[in-house]
């Protein structure tokens, strides 16, 4: 099965500072394999008309679609119109529909201002091109297409790309690419180390060579595995990811809480909302960033109550419920402390779980009986009496608040499906 | 004057997925633009000896400097090693000290295991080239240069690459570029349009060409303006940088929180810490992403309390100390909610200021007199009765959370500011 191959050409001075990435391109690749067509390389460069021209030319001898995105805008750092043309080795042509577009949206949007002659530059075409409407601002984008290659030109605002995307290029290419797909499938894992997940992982990629296997870690203490498949068609493209992705979530077990890309946070969320049971949280070190995550999924209130951020040690027995002879004789940080934490939490909600974190995040506060890194989570719930893991982790602050939160969620998950 | 430019490739067809982007570039510039080189483009290959081979002579023969990250695997897939050769027209050595050296570190690491023999391609060197010593991993670096070039070659993972960046590579940039430098400066601005800010803003950046000008929205409600300049010396540099940054500032007052690039919850803390007073907070649609924010910054001990997560209207009550008859005469999102709430966090924690937020972030539950997006902000402190402030957003549920945190920080910056 032979399919199109993409590059991606960002453009803009502004994305070769050390603040910004672009984009862009993780939204045009995640659209293009959905028609079978694989990005093969990507490039940024600046305003700089005779490096641009170069680029676009590599780009187009090398691969069947070209994508560039910005530079269309009217000042004159806006070189992506000219450059394209001096790649193709064609001229421009300045189309008087598009004129009388830019003149009717001028006369909308700023009736007591003259355009200025500059935004005339947005009506220059590709010699060849066809316009792609861009309802969202004044700059179109442009389609060129001979019998092997395609060259198209987007805006860089995402909300003008987006749109012009599904609206204009994916309809055009359909009609094209050959049939077939890319087809993705995502493991999500909680509180594996990378390396193992690797070590355990690739002897099974290896024996799919067709299929892209790739191992990310995208929250602390969270491991994703995606995997990404070809075939003739959407459903055999997806049966390809599919085979590989579980066998190796076989090798994981209960580590693995999604199969789909599901949040850990959705997933607890989705696991309450079944047994019609609710959670309350008590945070020290976390500050609440467990709740935080907790309500950011949608319709969080039919199973989140509410929390205590007890930070102060007097909020610890003031709201927490801890007991004042316990704080004394065991510490904030301490498994007894975070079982207490968890009840006070469960019984001062009326929640039907309660799950606490307490811990040191440093940089200051640690001790040599208990460094920075170490934390306590406690689960309390329904015929569950309270109960506290330790945990040891490494770092930097908001590195162990990632892992606190991470366990929490992953032991009250665990709780939940009955692995505990 | 004459700087250097620099071309970056990073190596990996993981970096051509729909889910992650090269990040190690961002730090190469920032830590490049210090030493006075602009990096003039980037790009972005897959495990394809063909287009990497083409990518790295291309780069070569436009740039002073070409950095390349990844692809200095052990596996055949990781082709960094060979491609380079190959586009400076050289062959590959086998360097008996790498030899060595990976012994020792399968030695130390792995007593039992033997070193595979794939390994030993870690031990080629580029012709011509040093080795970079990595102290964090099995891949060394390689420094290539001659009169007029320079090829360095990096591991792909950020805590094997950072270190050798330090230790190895910027020391020998330092002792072969034309001294002069490149100079930052940022300005951080809450609650106030990007559009807005760029209009006010542009007109002073056309004045200062030789400045490149910035403007990004970084977290909801959050712009950030970033200047940067060149000079004969960091000092001329950063001067040129500041004396931009200064006149932009002026034009957007009490609504720039930094000068310096600080967060919001830094600027915040900052105040507090200066007064000898704390905070507490309140929340409900946010679930505890203010305290996150607020206990984010290292020592928040110091000027942070605690907080009640009032999700449950029941907890508003309970916990939050508004009267029931506040609640169903004006509803949980309201002013007269907001301020009961502040005042419960201040006096349930005995701090002296409290903040809260109550507010519909969606994506269900907004009606006609309270759409999606209405939120308030309550703030009570010492000799300040309590007060709040009605805000409607727009957008989806994160954004609607972000840009409430946003305004209660800012409001409390304000507050203790004495701008309101």
């Amino acid at each position: 099965m032979s399919f199109w191959n993409a590059e991606i050409v960002a453009v803009g001075s502004e994305l070769l500072t050390p603040f910004r990435v672009d984009t862009n391109s993780l939204y045009l690749t995640e659209q293009l394999n959905t028609l079978g067509i694989a990005v093969v390389g990507k490039q940024v460069v600046g305003d700089d008309g005779e490096r641009l021209t170069e680029a676009l030319r590599a780009a187009f001898l090398r691969s069947r679609l070209t994508v560039v995105t910005g530079g269309l805008g009217p000042t004159t750092d806006d070189l992506t119109r000219e450059c394209s043309a001096a790649a193709l080795g064609v001229g421009l042509q300045r189309s008087a529909v598009l004129v009388a577009d830019l003149e009717a949206f001028f006369r909308t949007r700023a009736p007591t201002r003259k355009m200025p002659a500059s935004n005339l530059r947005q009506a220059d075409l590709v010699e060849g091109a066809e316009a792609l409407a861009n309802p969202h601002g004044t700059a179109p984008g442009q389609w060129w297409a001979s019998a092997d290659r395609v060259l198209v030109l987007l805006p860089g605002p995402p909300r003008e790309l987006r749109p012009m995307v599904e609206n204009e290029v994916l309809p055009r290419l359909r009609r094209i690419v050959t049939p077939g797909a890319l087809a993705t499938r995502v493991l999500m894992l909680a509180e594996r180390p990378e390396s193992e997940v690797d070590g355990l992982a690739a002897p099974i990629y290896a024996r799919y060579p067709d299929v892209e296997s790739t191992i990310l870690t995208t929250l602390p203490g969270q491991i994703e595995l995606h995997f990404r498949a070809s075939g003739a068609s959407p459903a055999a493209a997806q049966a390809r990811a599919d085979t590989v992705a579980e066998e190796v979530a076989a090798v994981f077990g209960t580590s693995v809480f999604s199969h789909h890309g599901a949040t850990l946070e959705a997933v607890v969320g989705g696991l309450l909302r079944e047994r019609g049971e609710s959670v309350a949280v008590a945070e020290s070190c976390t500050g609440g960033l467990l709740g935080g995550r907790l309500t950011s999924v949608p319709g969080a209130s039919q199973f989140f109550r509410g929390g205590l951020i007890c930070y102060h040690d007097e909020l610890k027995t003031g709201w927490g419920g801890v007991s004042p002879a316990t704080l004394a004789a065991h510490g904030a940080v301490s498994e007894a402390t975070a079982c207490e934490l968890a009840a006070g939490a469960r019984l001062g909600s009326k929640a039907d779980w309660g799950v606490a974190i307490t811990g040191i995040a440093g940089p200051d506060g640690g001790t040599p009986e208990k460094p920075v890194g170490l934390v306590f989570i406690g689960i309390a719930g329904p015929e569950h009496p309270p109960v506290a893991v330790r945990r040891e982790f490494w770092g930097e602050r908001e590195r162990i608040r990632g892992l606190s939160t991470q366990a929490a969620l992953n032991r009250l998950r665990l709780t939940l499906a009955g692995g505990l």
